[in-house]
């Protein structure tokens, strides 16, 4: 691939991660009616905002700390803790997320956990729960043999651009959702694309890019630390 | 990764492939009224199905042509024409799939391209049409320099994976999209979780599984051709 260097294109992708967070903040504020505590619609709107913050942009942050090129000389372990902690973070808002929407469920009396969406997403943080604790056993405990390290690194690599890609596709489905859900009277039907729909369709596809450019970022041979793949980057 | 042989596997995924393709025609087949021409909602039906055999199971088939050990030996040129003609193959099927629900819609009187569904699946065959000439161009014309095939063979094996993501993605947004449009009487709501709804959501969750066990057994070192990073495997 051409040659671009790392910290333009992080800055660039920290100001897209940046514009999709507005985005869906803006679309649940301005159109859905903004947010609430109290188990209404309003409680609901937290669902998308924490989405999308969590399982993406900052997911999307911690995949990459180790592509920083401060991260490859040194101590390693100060930058697998930053790592472990933004990917830390980013499950713990993937919960209130979670939260958000079963609160909303259970006090209008929607059922939870029936459309592909809702399995797709639980699926996904499920995974995603395994992929921390196992990256935290692996990599952050000392006593994980090295052997086990060398042979749990490419899975936790894979793991970590698939599940955001999970993420990505959860969102796509849960803004597609979404839209029909509440664009559906006449003049604001989704079918004849009101600005809403504009909108979202377009937080949608802004999320796409940030995925498929994180992604990109962590298959990019020369920004990967020199030592990647040497069974000591392991340890 | 774990050393798995790759024959069995690629049975594995032959077969999962082959189940997607059957729950995709059976779902249309048996709850969605079957199939036809006349631009009613079974020429809709043709939709799903010709998008699920195209852009995931034969796409996917296309994207393996070179882990099989019999193309790591001999001449390249008879298993680039196979992965053109697959991956050519998977393009017409996906054409076919939008005139299906272009034809629906417009016999209906149905604006199209409204939903994040419509705009993701188009750009990702508008994207995998891009991947397709520019593949073509590169590696089967023979006046294509060198150089060019070796600068753009990372971007074409990238965007490979990420093309069939992106239409795992459509797929999941679709199958929602049309389950809630489908099931919404009393005793037929999606969200009561009917037969159907548990039948089309596993057919999302086989669909994923597929793309991501291509692009899985895509990443693995040991099962890539043993020359395929070097300048001559380009030409």
């Amino acid at each position: 691939m051409l040659d671009l260097p790392f910290l333009p294109f992080c800055a660039f992708l920290g100001g897209l991660g940046f514009i999709c967070v507005a985005f869906v903040s803006a679309w649940c504020q301005h159109w859905r009616g903004g947010f609430s505590l109290d188990g209404s619609i309003q409680t609901f709107n937290w669902h998308p905002v924490l989405m999308v913050t969590g399982m993406v942009v900052l997911y999307g942050a911690a995949a990459l700390v180790y592509r920083l090129p401060p991260a490859w000389s040194g101590p390693k372990l100060p930058w697998k803790v930053l790592h472990g902690a933004l990917a830390l973070a980013a499950f713990i808002l993937a919960v209130l997320g979670l939260a958000a929407v079963f609160r909303f469920h259970n006090e209008q009396g929607t059922p939870n956990m029936y459309s592909l969406h809702s399995w797709l997403g639980l699926a996904t943080v499920l995974l995603y729960s395994c992929q921390w604790l196992a990256g935290f056993s692996a990599f952050l405990l000392p006593w994980a043999p090295a052997w086990l390290r060398a042979l749990y690194k490419p899975v936790h690599v894979f793991f970590g651009s698939i599940i955001l890609l999970l993420s990505v596709a959860s969102c796509v489905s849960g803004i597609n959702e979404k839209l029909f859900f509440s664009l559906k009277n006449g003049t604001m039907d989704y079918k004849h694309l009101p600005a809403e729909a504009v909108f979202a369709n377009t937080l949608g596809l802004l999320i796409i890019l940030f995925g498929v450019l994180v992604v990109g970022a962590l298959a990019k041979p020369s920004w990967k630390r020199p030592d990647a793949d040497s069974p000591d980057s392991c340890q």
